[in-house]
């Protein structure tokens, strides 16, 4: 099933998607959050509502711990001038919720920064909660997975040796436009393909994944609480905007692509951050 | 004023700090967030509540963003052996609201892991929200002050170059017992101390900051909005335990204090993770 949380008018659900349909299921399961953890199948009598009508929402619960993952591809540590030559341990960051925009959406360059780059990931949205999860149960606690963009401000990455201030640029991300539940989402591996104006620019298979999925699960639940709704960005491949020749970095007008197999294709936009906006702090 | 949040039996309340007793405002103000927006004074009608019958819960928002700041103190910088030498721009990471507790509440030392290490701050509450906000403006967007202690697994916080890993563990910090609002907190610099049992382990004044209250304000707003409810934890000084010679970490019997000087103390014991939660993972 692909799972989806969505705007309407002013109203906001979550359903099934169904096609170029969604079968809405916010009038009898108590909270996107309870839907990861015990899917429920859609029935002919939920509401159905045309994809064409909605704006995708990230598939995230209402407060989610977002955790990523550095450099977890070796091909893109080796790109990059910070990366551990043997990494023992994953390399984690974490992002507030509200930096992410849902699928369709576009994404916002902050004013005054021209070095907002992509990093198309597979991503683990967690159904069944826990806590020092062993790795041989991992899969159990994972309700999907869904689509990143966990684009990132690289001057303000490398203000300081954590990457926090460049990962948390609010709506500079994006996420979606649903999680494909792990009974569908296909066999190993995923490949995770990003393209900037159609052309790609990042392409890998998470077989090449440092961490596996169930190892990052096992890792993070260690220290801290799972619970459904939260994510785990597993790693961008090769081929960011930073390492390309010349520096390539998001501008309005691009079009980002992140496709995972089995699970979809997320899309954004690039606007620039509102004046009024930027005014609050002049 | 004193704003505080606690639990007494099943139920959760805030309110302000009166001596021995607490005012509860929850009757009559829609949230802890909304307190802390607009602060309300008690009024000889609201209810009392002694202290003495309550637990203190941390004094953040529900869903709070949690950041802290590293190497903020010139001394701890140089005790630290990941410090930057001439630092451009505070060094950020974030925490999970769920790796602290109230004051009074013994914090978790985890299971396998004998490196938890103290870290007293003060720390800043936000009242006002706000997005881009200049420096000379920061101090109205703040609540009051807190005190923290920001206790970091230190072999964790090592495991790769980002500190997450480390300053996540559940429950194993902890933040209160109250804020004081920032028309009581009295004249800067404030002065933090923490103590082991009694013992001063640090102790500086928050005119030592490389980066000032307003300054990380200013900073942390530019990239990420900024709610009631929210916590920017200063720093830390000199005097962590893994630099005591030999390294000295928490352990079961601890006592640990941080003072924020006009705030008052947080106190909190130490206790190892409950057996059966260790089994989860095993």
């Amino acid at each position: 099933m692909r799972i989806a949380r969505f705007r309407t008018g002013s109203s906001a659900g979550f359903g099934v998607v169904l096609g170029d349909e969604v079968a809405r299921l916010d009038h009898r399961v108590p909270s996107f959050e309870a839907l990861l953890a015990d899917p429920v199948t859609p029935r002919a009598d939920d509401p159905r509502l045309p994809v064409a009508d909605l704006a995708w929402a990230p598939p995230l619960g209402d407060h989610p711990k977002v955790i990523c993952v550095g450099f977890n591809y070796a091909a893109h540590a080796a790109e990059s001038t910070r990366a551990p030559d043997e990494p023992a341990r994953p390399t984690l960051f974490a992002r507030f919720g509200d930096s992410f925009v849902g699928a369709g959406t576009p994404v916002v360059r902050p004013a005054g920064e021209d070095s907002l780059d992509w990093e198309g990931e597979a991503a683990l949205v967690i159904g069944r909660p826990g806590r020092r999860i062993p790795v041989a149960d991992a899969w159990s606690h994972v309700a999907g997975v869904t689509c990143v963009a966990e684009n990132s401000v690289r001057d303000w990455q490398l203000h300081s040796t954590q990457a926090t201030a460049g990962k948390n640029w609010h709506r500079s991300g994006a996420a979606g436009p649903w999680l494909t539940t792990t009974d569908e989402v296909g066999a190993d591996p995923l490949r995770v393909t990003t393209r900037l104006n159609g052309a790609v620019v990042q392409d890998d298979t998470t077989d090449r994944l440092t961490f596996s999925f169930a190892e990052l699960v096992a890792y993070v639940s260690t220290f801290t609480p799972l619970r459904p709704g939260d994510l785990i960005a597993t790693g961008t491949p090769q081929g960011i905007g930073l390492r390309q020749e010349p520096p390539r970095f998001l501008r309005p007008g691009d079009e980002l692509e992140v496709e995972v197999s089995g699970v979809g294709v997320l899309r954004h936009g690039v606007v620039d951050e509102a004046p009024a906006l930027v005014g609050v702090g002049a």
